[in-house]
């Protein structure tokens, strides 16, 4: 397999994926990027031709109609993918079920890179420090010392709560399942059954979710301290009850999508990484 | 429920279970334990008519005849079955099938509380501490500065892992999976597929195996240094070729059972605590 | 000693200073900061003469003439001082020599809780924070994995480093001394020495610098990265080439009083609890 | 400087040592230890008139007229210091007073490197490690979960403690000075001064002294729990009321020169590095 690479879309994850892919060797081609010193190929129909792997945006579209992308893509998606063959490889984050149906029908492989274990395994970490940025942006006190829950024990809230504990946190691990509750405890945080969570609610400085699903209701809300600040990174549907948050005059963020806001070169890298092993098993078999 | 307990053999860690749940309200008998302040109750086929929660050794038996304990018991595990109605609630670790069968078909509920999530996770520290001590006991260097591989990363394999990297030992999880390789790298270990390991083999001053199938090959086995202290903790049938490290003079320890071993009173009150938890959960139904 | 206390003059760490000692048991009263549900004393000669113990800001004064507030104060230092006598006890921060003679003369006590080295030693807490949110605000890649260089080994270097490990940095103390390179590797960090630095300082994506004396000299910064981030901490007169570094188009960013700014709330905390353990001192005598 | 040297008695640390050094690209020849794969010189005039660079024990001498060994050197120290001229450069540790002065006056240098600032700084590591170990071979419970007071907050203590509590301890450091109770807080312990921790003695597990005077006297004995583990690691004269723990069934363990016994080979290295060091400044010199 060639080691020519066409980048359609995105934003700046995608430009630093450019840069990073160019390192380790690709050949690299951009499209509906921001110019920087690398300019956008001109022929986007040409380059296609010319280019067996193909990287489009994270997400692939937010409207269904076209790429998404920073800096506009005139041809939309339906225009685009007859423009693919069965040579193609194609590689996009989060596609929906219908367009990644029209993708496979023409490409000869479609891959979702956001759904590969690597990439959210190695997400953890830049989520991780955009709560920390959140959290350093919204209070006047230091983490050091101060008290935190967190609702959940999968990847992020394990390395959240990691992460809170070595500044000096006092970590509190929120959860449904007393096994749960006892591998927190074993690795050194405080455990509380979710269901528990309301008679300690007003010892709690902020409180970090990663439920998707309504754990931080109202009841909850009604008992935590005035200034508590809610951080929610879970994805749809959430897990606060953001408009009785809002009534109460409890400051209470929606986080998603942290990676690419925080840290878009290390996301960049690690879509990249994710791609560059694929791309070598391919080679080997 | 009454909270009458009957502890009929084992070993140091059912005294220290005795003594535990005795501070927590419990009135405990025993009976084939050795002699301390504690007496053992005379007359056994009384004692388990007086009192509904009967708590066995782990492992029950080692023999498939008589109940293990440190100090004989003369009757046979068939003797005592039948002693038992259905207002009993028998707690046992690691129970044969067929003794199982016998137990269930008298005894009101019977518990294996070895096989309990919680007690599997918290018996991680103990096993963890053993580690430890057998490594410190075998060689002349600090933990600090060397370099280890931790084969698996599962329960026991992450929180040995933690404690080496905390003692400051620079150390390399061992894994199939390329998922569990990334989580591994975004703890801050180093990851290597274990595929990979015969190439790096001679980097490591000690190796550490969780996983129960044969991982450390002779192969392996003639790629470490010469003073490479290994070290086993899986489960029967083991990982490593004993016979090929026998044979290559490299010291390797099989080390079954830590927790009991090295932290008797840890290993009782982890299986107390599990036992209080589900008999007051019995309580609230 | 009464529990009266009037906080005259500064910021945000006064109002905190303010609310923490209400919260134990202090009365307080305040003049010269802005109006919050605390309304500040009208008559600032009355209330000097009913209150025993003063504290002023942090600093005392920025221009010599007046003391340093938020919301201005019309009466000079040259003003207040002559409303002071023996029976006062006055706290203030940094004070200078001249104005500390004046306040001598008058005042029974005075104590600069700047220089306590309580104060010093927590105070390294908040400043490890606003390191960090500098970091996090100036660059587009995560702390952890990346490369860093901490210059000094002294209080806010080891929190600094620490924390920076702890999120997962790679990080080089840099030092003077071999006893302290020895202390940092002890403690998990590379050492370099200063002086060596010159040959590896392409390495780091950012550098932090605690020593206040010219470290980051222009032959350092001719051999880092484009893209390296240097924070320097350090108290006047600094330890970098600020010139050199605007000049070379590297990103150099002072970073004085990072507690006030980053975590007033606990920087104010930090010194209303070394006035209390002096106050508390002073009634056991 | 010639890249012989001659090692003179001393223990398992003094054969480590020769390897290490010989490793480094060292010739090394051996008088006074255990023969190994390596011979000891036969005639020890000889090689001291041949070899620039002498290695005497650690300590030097115990009974201050033979040099220490674990096999017997017959030479007496006045013996063999008359054969040392001028071009010769010592190294010894624990030198007393009196044969310092004689060395001084034979051979052009005399290095006491159990006195360097690096050595005691990594000596600290092995330290800990000892102390983990005199732990968990004298207690039936895991370091994690237990509470354990360190007396003293110098360099053995600081790396005494966070070791502890990373392997899970709640750890409470006992100084005498505040500044140095607000340290250990900043580093996530628990602080206690000194005059205050009889009235919480009977909240600890285990001691760990590192103070050389007088500070786990028999009052705190009497206030301490029953199974209280006291290892006193403090050099002469120690800081532990032996006597009084020995009358009340305390375990108090008095555990000297740790980084010898525990990792010799760790102890050798330090010692070999610390050399090194030296003569590679002296000849640059």
């Amino acid at each position: 397999m060639s080691k020519n690479i066409l980048i359609i879309g995105g934003d700046t994850r995608q430009l630093h994926m450019a840069d990073y892919l160019e390192n380790k060797g690709y050949c690299v081609a951009v499209y509906g990027l921001p110019a920087t010193d690398r300019k956008n190929v001109a022929d986007l129909k040409q380059a296609i031709k010319n280019t067996q792997i193909i990287n489009l945006p994270l997400p692939l579209s937010k409207d269904g109609k076209y790429l998404f992308s920073v800096a506009p893509i005139k041809e939309t998606i339906d225009e685009i993918i007859p423009k693919l063959n069965e040579n193609h490889m194609v590689f996009a984050g989060m596609i929906n079920k219908s367009i990644e149906k029209k993708l496979s029908s023409r490409a000869g492989k479609v891959i979702d890179y956001f759904g590969l274990e690597e990439v959210t395994v190695k997400n953890t970490v830049p989520t991780a420090q955009g709560i920390i940025k959140t959290i350093i942006d919204n209070v006047d006190y230091t983490i050091n010392s101060s008290n935190c829950a967190v609702f959940g024990y999968g990847r992020v809230a394990k390395v959240t709560a990691k992460v809170l504990q070595s500044l000096g946190a006092n970590v509190t691990v929120c959860a449904r399942k007393k096994g749960d509750i006892a591998s927190a405890e074993v690795n050194g945080f405080n455990g509380c059954l979710i269901s528990d969570f309301i008679s300690v609610a007003d010892n709690f400085d902020f409180i970090i979710n990663t439920v998707p699903s309504m754990v931080i209701t109202r009841e909850i809300l009604l008992n935590v301290k005035n200034d508590c600040l809610i951080i929610d990174v879970a994805s749809a549907p959430y897990g606060t009850d953001f408009a009785a948050a809002f009534e109460l005059g409890i400051n209470a963020v929606q986080c998603p999508s942290l990676p690419g806001k925080v840290a878009p070169k290390t996301a960049g890298k690690i879509i990249a990484d994710a791609i560059i092993d694929i791309l070598e098993e391919e080679n080997h078999e």
